[in-house]
């Protein structure tokens, strides 16, 4: 994990005084998804559960379905020098599994009109999602929501050292935290999260809550959908798309969860007092 | 303006009450950029400054240099039932102007062979890069630098009252904000300014000083390269890359601007005790 943070000299700088000392950083490096040999993405992220980060990706973009749609995630070799960076991963699809466009995740929100809107974002997440979160009926105590933030916090480590970094965590309905991940990028947190399950067989992901360190935004509210979750949990704020987005999967969209209070968008029924 | 924010009904719960009531969302739509009718990117944005969205863009991949290289941008009619989503700018680049690559974010980073790393990262910059940001000779004085966020903060209407938008402005050496951009994503408020600038005709961006209200990544100090700007200051944490990037360029990072304490980790002399 020598990988995740980093050292620069930095000169601190107040009214009074100017120290030149060395400060721990967030490491970001490139990442290169490659399916059967072919580039479909590069993501700026932290290194660490690259493997991860890859199944997940894969799996909220609607390219696999389950853990055995991937034979093998080798990192390649034979970069200039011959060095392997460790900045790319090749993704053996089972035979059975079509290959992605290329551009898959920029392709996903475009129709070929001019017709790019919300409703066709939402619309497109609707036609690929092999779950439906809204069926879940599952449901979680609004007291035990409420400690969960603090829980993350806690778990964020790097946070901690470098300030750096977007946190994510699985928990079960009974406040039981699954797994947490921490990256650069907050849509690589949560997909590092969701590929976890994916290796651990556990998507779909009924009866969990993903809560995430920041916003709410629609790309964040589609791979909730993507993985089956129920329920979506931002301390900070949402967007109007991503509520569009939970109200129209049945997804559970609670924001502004701090302290004892939240507001929830969508779904109410499965929060308890 | 009224697409900037939008209402939806939230459920806001405490351990005494819960209660319905209408809450202020930052609106996130998706919008295509199209070059001489291709599509070459989406991103998911906050409406309003598109045109400036657009020509930022263009000039942070390095497609443009100069306002003159784009002859008009206009919204595309002709989607579903004949509307126009104002989702969809089609960009007419002057015929002297090479066509992007269609996939020119995503292939930035990427080379043909499995050697994708940080470095590469950087030489890919320093290859398109028009400006030479390093060769700029101005000068900031530190108290001037600390006020700064403070005067974002006030322009960040939208922020207040909706708790969801990143926010970015430009201003000069003697500390006078030149534009102030807002966006649910901090890239696109940073090409939103930047656009601001090449329609202004002030591209390259000499002795302008770039802060943002978040962290400071790869990404973004590529754009400042890109735009020619010597100072980037942001007001949470930078990453590894982030201050390799500046460190290559010439570029100022300041991160951690918060009262009267700062970090800075590239070029120290352009700031003034």
């Amino acid at each position: 994990m020598g990988r995740v943070t980093a050292r620069r000299r930095a000169s601190h700088v107040t009214p009074e005084d100017a120290v030149t000392r060395p400060e721990t950083l967030v490491v970001e490096e490139p990442l290169e998804i490659r399916v059967n040999g072919r580039p479909v993405t590069v993501t700026m992220r932290t290194p660490g559960s690259d493997v991860e980060l890859a199944h997940g990706f894969l799996l909220t973009e609607g390219v696999i379905g389950h853990r055995d749609d991937v034979l093998t995630v080798r990192y390649c070799k034979g970069g200039p020098d011959n060095l392997n960076t460790y900045n790319v991963l090749d993704v053996a699809l089972s035979p059975d599994i079509a290959m992605p466009e290329v551009d898959i995740t920029r392709n996903f929100y475009t129709t070929s009109s001019c017709g790019v809107c919300g409703k066709a974002s939402l619309d497109a997440v609707r036609t690929i999602s092999r779950y439906s979160p809204g069926d879940d009926a599952s449901s979680v105590k609004a007291d035990t929501l409420s400690a969960m933030p603090e829980r993350l916090r806690t778990e964020q480590k790097v946070f901690a050292s470098t300030g750096g970094l977007h946190g994510a965590a699985l928990f079960d309905a009974e406040g039981t935290m699954l797994a947490v991940r921490e990256d650069i990028g907050r849509h690589n947190a949560v997909d590092k999260l969701i590929g976890w399950a994916v290796e651990q067989n556990r998507v779909p992901l009924t009866g969990a809550v993903l809560l995430v360190s920041g916003r709410a935004s629609f790309e964040l509210t589609q791979k909730a959908v993507m993985a089956g979750i129920p329920i979506l949990a931002a301390v900070s704020a949402p967007s109007s798309l991503a509520v569009d987005l939970a109200g129209q999967s049945g997804v559970t969209l609670v924001a502004f969860l701090r302290g004892e209070s939240m507001n929830i968008y969508t779904r109410p029924d499965r929060i308890k007092r």
